[in-house]
């Protein structure tokens, strides 16, 4: 019933434009009653965006859950793929509410607040995270913002390309770059040798300074 | 006669509530004619923020500026900082609008909406700044969206403490961590010294390699 409604809303905008259908258009074409829809949607533009309830569950949930050995800013960023994997499900419908949302003024601002709502949820997970920290509050909002602009960077180019290939391959470097960018400073390796250390001796040396970072490397391989 | 219409919007808004106000109310308590609320306010919405669009045009005529000596980060914590001058110039009105926002969704959305526009202005801005980067676009996108994250973080610090004392002094150094951070990371110095070197000299090494860094660190006394 709910898909039901969403395929004819989208045949409905597609043809006759998203200003132009009304829910009763809607309802009409899906064979169902007003309060069908209400039951599902409570407004129009819900209908455009409808799993964006069910992703900002989802992203809530992986943030409740331990992430050992990982620091905040790479939980962040998989938080953010939660979303990431909610375009993937369904590419088509995705690229055809791109094409849609960029053309109608009322869905882009309610794409903007939908966006808004995840950046707030990370925003609370990364302040509880960095309560120790001086700068934590700054620290948690300019992370939180980085990596879901970082996200929509990386969707977009995808979203662009019409969905085809790998959506993580667009995304998952962009998130790289915010996660590379802000960990924790503190986490640099100096390392300091003679000029005559064998190479091999260096090569371990590093090795063990380094503190495994492919094990926390985001990567659709590993998801 | 436009603050004059702000005036009685904000009197009417605080009095009886923002949804229970409307246009008539306001050019009635103004005693001026609809006609004359359109000429300045496309909407009721925007009797809130009379000024987001001079600060928009202000932030990005900052941008278009010549900013020598400076890298692109810092230019946009400049650009960030038009938009806090703007807040600063009546603290009492933006700690008024601050308290209607988080009341009414409606505005709290409009809010959002004109965040995002500040954040496209910046992050326009810093594509073209970043276009030789293999990584640039989301380098670009990740940076204005900490930007405006940390300049919001510090604002609202200080719109919930009343405005008090100067607004530059919460928004500063949410600002700062975010250009320390996504400065160019080639950008690092590493001293190599004997132990047996007096600390003058390091001092001074140190002070030739720092490439004058107070010469671009954003503060109130050099604005």
């Amino acid at each position: 019933m709910r898909d039901l409604l969403v395929a004819a809303a989208f045949d409905l905008f597609t043809e006759h434009g998203y200003e132009n259908t009304t829910i009763d258009d809607i309802v009409r074409l899906a064979g169902v009653g007003r309060r069908s829809f209400f039951r599902y949607f409570p407004s129009k533009e819900d209908v455009v965006f409808p799993d964006h309830e069910r992703a900002l569950a989802d992203m809530v949930g992986y943030l409740d859950q331990d992430h050992p050995g990982q620091d905040a800013v790479t939980v962040a960023c998989g938080a953010a793929r939660v979303v990431m994997r909610m375009y993937a499900e369904n590419p088509a419908f995705s690229v055809r509410r791109y094409a849609l949302t960029r053309k109608v003024p009322a869905l882009k601002a309610y794409e903007i607040s939908v966006v808004w709502r995840y950046e707030r949820a990370l925003a609370g997970y990364l302040e509880r995270r960095f309560a120790a920290l001086p700068d934590g509050g700054a620290r948690a909002h300019a992370v939180a913002a980085g990596v879901v602009a970082a996200h929509n960077y990386g969707l977009r180019s995808w979203l662009r390309s019409g969905g085809s290939g790998e959506v993580a391959a667009s995304v998952d470097p962009a998130l790289d770059l915010v996660r590379r960018t802000w960990r924790d400073p503190e986490d640099t390796v100096v390392l300091i040798t003679r000029a005559d250390t064998p190479l091999w001796q260096v090569v371990q040396r590093v090795e063990t300074a380094l503190r495994a970072p492919d094990q926390d490397r985001p990567g659709p391989a590993r998801d």
